[in-house]
């Protein structure tokens, strides 16, 4: 998103400041371009924000997503516009009217996942309407996976490349999407039992996808109000539910409650707390028999390649099984300088037109250059930068606290964002 | 409690007042007794509240729990000695240091659970070491029942005589304890498989345990830092925890996200969106199969008892599925006007003394006589009206912030229950 705004800044004249609290970062960043200016910012400091604010045009907050609210409250004072990539929240939204008095944009969701799904199904959406295609099924998945190259002997085929807190605690509550015009439940101890298997071009192996919680949040907004299906759903390579579902039902994903002694224990210690004794059976026996699983069965081996029944120390005070489990993978699901991430969204439209009934997907598959260089950088980051673009050319007219669900927005981004090798392949199922 | 305090009150010549939000109650519980006096308080008035505080001896606060502290720093501003039956708050303890310096009480788990709990096991702990006796195990168990005469056909043999919400969320967590030395984890999702069976005197059908999330909470309190085994655990009759248990899976105890449509839906609509659809398949068949049980077991009975697969509407807007399962329970649960409630608590003590193991169980089962007058009432009520008259006669001599389990609090107090039909019986089980 940086290296994207210096570059149009030098060809457009304009200046870019990058703030941080970090000095060198934000001198490292800028890297000596000519257009770029590295601010050191705490960003609790109102009086320094408001003024690094108010000598800009554009801000892009790329904060932890609850520090946005204070930017826009001083963006709406100082008369700014602003673009993140988070949620928007319900204080953000409640900006809305003096944002609309000043009309000043302030864009949300301008990522990738909440983004460029927005904008590529809206788009999509909007050509099967203007055919006369009425939709009868919507479902977007998205999975910020790494390369098939650069899984090496990693049995999950998975590493970080986003929040990991947020990826050990995955699905808590009840997912609800909509079959048949029906709403439909799926509490958290049997989400990751009840995915479902996709093909995606381009590989032979199927991937799994478990149900979000928020299918039905954007029925209004896509326009999809009276859609019979609506799902949305988290992308994983095969076998991951499986083996996460073992990790749920052992316990390991809890972050209510701290376990008191945990940091003198072991993994395997701490494994073995969580079976009956049994004699002559050791603690990994006895967790496939709690799982129903066959000791050395694929869900077997992920379990044991994560480290959980080694003798080394847990080194936590006082933590909760789900910050232990995270700090146990964030060991040994870290992205290797040269790995290269993949990311994978497709969306499945369902329609009728003519009198007939049609099922189109629309698929992008990305990867990243190696750890630093990452797709998920790129596909986050490059829509925030468009739409700077955009706007400070004055082609967004719509002001507001939005997300990007309007043509004057996706249009225009999507199509840049084809000049950088995000494309989304299309084919008819029938 | 009320009852018991006037009736002391007649005998030691006391002013007894019973302040309430509502004037008619409080004068419905003082009912006329010479010595007592019904107010009328907004306890979140501070001036009222003090008022009042400030013209007694001592405060029994029967508040919701969070609001004791408010009182409880009255007390100590005011120099009044304070009692209550909820669990001792941190912010509690920290009043410590200021009550010792006032010379106040402050006694807090003075009811039945905890309360009678800690008097009825530190007796028997003390009894036991004072024999020369090594404690092994401490299992202590208490439930919230309803008497066997009162059971009729409902087949749970329960009933709500405690907070429902509480029922409902019972067990999210991670329940905690130890087994021979090593700490034992049962996350939410196995809480109520892995529950134990146990016999009560006087009763042929076993009851059933799950275990507590605090079990080591006590540990030091109660002098075993080093006993190898303990567990603290809720009772319930038989068949009542696989049946929760299938609650839980289907997904109904969820407290986290609301079901969007709630006020719409039937149950039977609620339970259809939580299984798939296959075309021949009743919605209890479906979740029937979901359990892994047969459409007329003893688990689906119950589920089929409490109407959920009913056409009846659920009419609460915006619900998470708990508050739909409580208010569901809170129909179906309701203690009938002369039912009668059971308490059963069961203390179970391992020790070794000359060299021989001992197990002694240590039992309290007390009934109520109706749905007014009921053995929670009396045994939440009780220890707290008993100390009332300890710390009024001046025989309380340990001032602080403490729970009850010290000799001076449990030996008079225990003694007086007897009276009340409170009495702990006995057996060697070898």
């Amino acid at each position: 998103m940086i290296r994207y705004v210096l570059d149009q800044a030098k060809k457009f004249g304009w200046d870019v400041t990058v703030a941080d609290t970090d000095p060198k970062q934000a001198d490292r960043k800028v890297n000596g371009h000519p257009n770029g200016r590295a601010a050191w910012l705490d960003v609790m400091k109102v009086n320094d924000r408001q003024d690094l604010i108010g000598r800009a045009d554009i801000v892009v907050s790329l904060l932890p997503a609850h520090l946005h609210i204070e930017v826009a409250r001083d963006c709406i004072k100082l008369k700014k516009h602003l673009i993140t990539a988070s949620y928007v929240s319900k204080e953000m939204y409640q900006l809305g009217d003096e944002a609309l008095d000043r009309d000043l944009i302030i864009m949300g969701e301008m990522g990738l996942d909440p983004g460029i799904d927005h904008m590529s199904a809206m788009q999509k959406i909007n050509e099967i309407k203007e055919m006369g295609g009425k939709l009868t099924a919507f479902r977007s998945y998205t999975g910020g996976l790494i390369a098939p190259e650069s899984v090496g002997k990693n049995p999950w085929k998975y590493k970080f490349t986003w929040n990991p807190r947020n990826v050990v605690l995955a699905g808590q509550g009840t997912a609800q999407y909509l079959e048949d015009s029906k709403f439909k439940y799926i509490p958290y101890n049997r989400l990751f039992k009840e995915y479902r298997n996709i093909e995606v071009p381009g590989f032979d192996e199927e991937f799994e996808v478990y149900a979000n919680r928020d299918s039905l949040l954007y029925r209004e907004t896509y326009g999809l109000k009276d859609i019979p299906n609506i799902l949305r759903g988290t992308i994983r390579c095969k076998g991951y539910c499986d083996a996460w579902n073992a990790l749920i039902k052992i316990g390991l994903t809890d972050s209510s409650y701290p376990i008191l002694d945990s940091e003198h224990l072991t993994y395997h210690e701490l494994m073995e707390a969580y079976v009956k004794p049994t004699p002559g059976l050791s603690v990994k026996d006895r967790i496939a028999e709690l799982l129903g699983e066959t000791p050395h069965s694929p869900v077997m081996k992920k379990l044991d390649w994560l480290g959980l029944f080694r003798k080394t120390k847990i080194n936590l005070r006082n933590a909760t099984p789900a910050l232990i489990l995270e700090n146990l993978l964030l060991g040994k699901w870290k992205l290797g300088k040269k790995d290269k991430d993949m990311i994978v969204m497709q969306h499945e439209f369902e329609y009728e037109l003519n009198g007939e009934s049609h099922e189109l997907h629309s698929t992008l598959v990305m990867k990243g250059a190696n750890s630093s260089d990452t797709a998920m950088a790129r596909l986050v980051g490059l829509p925030m930068g468009i739409l700077v673009k955009q706007v400070m050319q004055g082609k967004i007219t719509q002001p507001g606290v939005n997300i990007p669900v309007m043509k004057e927005v996706y249009d225009p981004v999507l199509e840049e964002l084809k000049e950088y090798g995000v494309e989304f392949v299309e084919r008819e199922i029938r």
